[in-house]
């Protein structure tokens, strides 16, 4: 009698999947994430992705950390879009998992543009952003009746280095402000504040939001650069600019001193 | 032999959880609010959630709807509050089930507000914002390089009736515009942006975004108003305004007609 081995080619269709993970806490994932995740044949994730989440894709796929974090070595842009398509057409299904949401300062465009342009279908799974979620674990809400009718999300790190000018039209706006990345500019953006007269708007600045090293430090824009200093604030961070913050209960103190109204 | 029947009564400890149920589809909650409705006594729900989302609370636990929707019968925001602190002491835990994020134009603080002046210890488990999630999911980036650098969220809908002060203050930004809930206001919007010289300027209204009967309209300033009425756009609906949305399939027979340039 002849056995005959029989090898299997399982051919896959190339699919890839950009998913939101969230600020931090595996948890903050959504369902429909997760499940994109379960049926992950390449998982393909950035820094500051919560490794806890490659737990759910299966025990065969190849996770692929494709991180860029200041100092690293670390792939560029186009080498990420390349190695999704890549692996999409050699493996099939590529969860590309992506800090926060995909849209919001991720660059997610370019790799669905890209995708595209392979004719390789792509889906979009939103995920938290920290912009609003990082404030709202705080119980600090980006809006809220009689102090903020809206909020301006801004990165504090654009293309050519310098400030966004949105941070400029943002600062004589009655929005709630929340900038993205920016803490190594800090000083020059409480500045900008105070070339408003803003130099009473409380802050907040938020490290590491979600994890177990998150930070919180509140304070008004006068004293938010040495609070910051004092408390040593560390990216990952963000910053909330706006009247809301003084609901948050670290602010109590502060308004009492400088009789800063919050809203009951 | 004397069978005594002996009744426990478990004490809870009234406990309360903002959830955000996300935009629509059920699976777009997060991991931990799943995991909240699973522990839940009772869940207060709101119009507009996804009622599979039910599913997940355990059989015992008492669903209550609390929508606001124009013309209903509704719960005002204070018997809301009330309700929700009365079931708290007396079930245990509440889970407040509420549309989107808690904290986007959804009045969470009042109620968290409310909560601590019972001493009820509350937490909040963020969700998918629509402002984001929904152009997201039609894979209209809020942010793309060379298009966008911030987006600016605000309400169609404020307290007093009129038209917030922060649309004319957006319509002269660079930033993505996206208004919530203020499809009825669409005419009195796309004037404000005509008055800033911006009649090209991309929009897109999607209606009831993330679930089946979701629809999306592209246009610019200058067609939006009659686009919405020939497709008969209805709320929910949400409205984005900013060069991103060129990037959607749908604009490209309006950017050859009108000359308007995408970024590839």
């Amino acid at each position: 009698m002849i056995v005959t081995t029989e090898t299997k080619q399982t051919v896959k269709e190339p699919k890839i999947t950009l998913v939101g993970a969230g600020p931090g806490d595996a948890e903050l994932i959504t369902i429909k994430g997760m499940k994109a995740l379960q049926t992950a044949d390449v998982v393909l994730y950035d820094a500051l992705i919560n490794e806890d989440l490659l737990s759910f894709a299966p025990a065969h796929a190849h996770k692929v950390y494709v991180g860029k974090r200041s100092g690293d070595h670390s792939y560029s842009q186009e080498a990420v879009n390349q190695l999704m398509v890549d692996y999409a057409i050699n493996y099939g299904h590529v969860v590309r998992l992506k800090g926060g949401d995909p849209f919001v300062f991720g660059r997610g465009f370019e790799e669905l543009d890209h995708a595209a342009s392979y004719s390789i279908p792509a889906e979009v799974i939103p995920g938290i952003s920290s912009s609003i979620g990082v404030p709202g674990l705080q119980q600090i809400p980006v809006t809220h009746r009689g102090l903020s009718e809206s909020f301006w999300v801004i990165t504090g790190t654009t293309t050519n280095g310098k400030i966004s000018n949105d941070i400029y039209a943002a600062a004589q706006s009655k929005a709630t402000v929340v900038i993205l990345m920016g803490l190594h500019k800090l000083a020059e953006i409480a500045e900008i504040f105070k070339a408003q007269g803003k130099h009473r708007l409380p802050v907040a600045l938020i490290q590491s939001g979600s994890t177990v090293n998150e930070k919180v430090v509140v304070g008004i824009v006068n004293t938010i650069v040495e609070l910051a200093e004092e408390n040593k604030v560390k990216a990952p961070a963000m910053m909330v600019f706006g009247d809301v913050v003084s609901l948050h209960p670290k602010f109590q103190p502060i308004r009492e001193f400088y009789d800063i109204l919050a809203q009951e």
